[in-house]
């Protein structure tokens, strides 16, 4: 018998079953550094976005939200250059810059399948190499309110607004996708992030059943901090505010572990939130630049315009804050993801070591 | 050895190889007819088009035109229901009306891939029965002379004309795809129609090497006539006009079969082409309520709306104009395609009883 055909005999040997929590480009990046890795991928996205290409067809076409579960599914294909791969990731910048994936998903609910079925037609079509859930098939939008206390709709509204948020809500009430449960239930390891925290982890957890799951599922939870502070929505916050701000939405005492990026050549870290409102800031500290090419093509609400007024800087977890993190979660984990690619994403080949560490530790409790 | 395996080594029992000549909507009706017979099939399908989705794609993405070749993809579907064939051919109301195929085909070109990859790309996506080849993949516009002198540019303005067409041509030279010759020469059979004369079927015949094949191929060559004079094109012309046009553009004494409808409650017969101008007609004869449904959404050209004053009706075949095409055509079949769903459209099993007999006659010349 070869070791390949004894493996499902060997529960230790087997590969770990990963469930990947978020939305946005930090999900899909999370992905590919999970994808090196001796790992099953399924990843829970969430789904209140309303920006862009998303928003669009949200209004016109009445289909769930698209574009963090195409950005997932693209992160899967087998063949990530294999032109079929290639065009679903395409942008049309004369057709309000959707997604060709966007129209894919849109397409296919029109002609009567459920979002659900359009997605694992979209698996088929790329040969994806693990699974991708919404964390809810109802149709739900974002509500926040920041830390100067303002109401704000929408959840593109909100990741770019003016001031830090505290609290952010769904407008109605949604239950989780039941695959998505059962994926956490089944895990080794969750992973919530790294992403956009108010706006792509946490409104994962807003929908009913999932925080229960993932409060009940003996899996490690994991929880990796935005890098920057770059989002309005995290403006000025440190690692402990972050850490917090989840814990507020249903995970307080769930995270075994909390990632955090530390840069090796630091300059400074991040004030705390108020210091960060608009207006306050006493000179800009890092371009935003680099942060307009993440995702293609201009936003579509009204406060883009104003984002390049607005600079950002590394989420950052020193002294007390380092100290507090520490007393709420078992293993506290502060590396250097800094990329060349971009200031606020992780640098996937750091993360991808990282997460190593995390599913030893995951093998470690198993055996 | 099973029958099965047994084939190869009897070539008189393998299955024909059919080559089908067209464009438009015609086309694919005619590869719906085929696939229920014992053939390989591989349809040709011209480049000219400039109308709709087509043609706003051509002028913003800069791909050669989608929209035809698309449609025969979809024909060719192994599982039209499947959830990606039924998206595939999906039209966008609220963009454009582009259909999602057109969109896949842009895509896959704008990401690098040549058109003939594209095409491949969505022969593998839609797992397809039969192969689709363009007939030439240079950028080419037809060019058209009206029965009247008028000098008309754009396929969808020549389709849409006040006035029958006596001539087209390309704008620029264009020199026929490799793999379509390659077809005609290996076909036992090549079909030219059905669908609109001008504008699907002989736009193919303008490429430099296509009538060349045709003529030294020893497949046999069956013309079948368009069923009604709904396209502006071919206003009044009877079915001896329609084979006049085709010799007129490089198919004089290559035709072996030519097909005709004939409704077996016909009420008249179309007039020639003079008395069908504009302003000539003394009564509507058939209304185009239902050629507006066939290809969803309106058309971009400026003619359309003028398109609802016209009548149009049977392509005849009687008297003088039957004698003179059983003068120039070894086989002359004349048939009742009336199709419950289309004035328009050749019955689909009609189609294919008749493309039997066909089949049968290449059989019977090949033993």
């Amino acid at each position: 018998m070869s070791s390949r055909a004894a493996l499902p005999s060997d529960p230790a040997a087997r590969p770990l079953r990963v469930v990947s929590i978020g939305g946005g480009t930090g999900q899909p990046n999370l992905i590919c550094a999970l994808r090196a890795l001796p790992c099953a991928i399924e990843a829970i996205v969430a789904m209140a976005d309303d920006g862009r290409s998303t928003g669009i067809l949200r209004e016109r076409s009445g289909v769930l939200p698209p574009g963090d579960v195409r950005k997932c599914l693209s992160a899967l294909a087998s063949d990530p250059g294999a032109p079929l791969a290639r065009a679903f990731a395409h942008r049309f910048g004369y057709l309000d810059n959707h997604a060709l994936g966007n129209l894919v998903l849109a397409a296919l609910c029109e002609e009567g399948a459920t979002f659900t079925e359009a997605v694992c037609a979209c698996e088929q079509l790329l040969d994806c190499v693990g699974r991708v859930h919404p964390s809810t098939t109802d149709d739900v939008h974002l509500i926040g309110r920041t830390v100067d206390g303002r109401v704000v709709r929408g959840q593109a509204a909100l990741s770019h607004g003016s001031c830090a948020l505290e609290t952010v809500w769904l407008d109605s009430k949604a239950r989780a996708h039941a695959p998505a449960v059962a994926a956490i239930m089944a895990a080794d390891l969750v992973v919530l992030g790294p992403g956009s925290l108010f706006t792509s982890i946490i409104p994962n957890l807003l929908v009913d059943g999932i925080a229960t799951a993932l409060r009940a599922t003996p899996a490690m939870k994991a929880f990796i901090c935005p890098k920057v502070d770059m989002q309005g929505e995290t403006w000025g916050m440190d690692g402990d505010e972050c850490l917090a701000a989840l814990e507020r939405h249903g995970m307080a005492g769930a995270i075994d572990i909390a990632v955090f990026h530390r840069s090796a050549d630091a300059a400074g870290s991040a004030t705390r939130t108020f210091r960060a409102l608009v207006g306050r800031l006493a000179e800009p500290i890092a371009s935003p630049s680099d942060a307009a090419n993440l995702d293609g093509g201009p936003s579509r609400t009204s406060v883009p315009a104003r984002h390049d007024a607005f600079p950002f800087r590394d989420v950052a977890l020193t002294g007390d804050a380092e100290r507090r993190v520490r007393a709420r979660v078992p293993w506290v984990a502060v590396r250097d993801f800094s990329c060349a690619r971009s200031r606020s994403i992780h640098d996937p080949s750091a993360l991808g070591a990282c997460i190593l560490e995390v599913m030893n530790r995951c093998r470690s409790r198993r055996r």
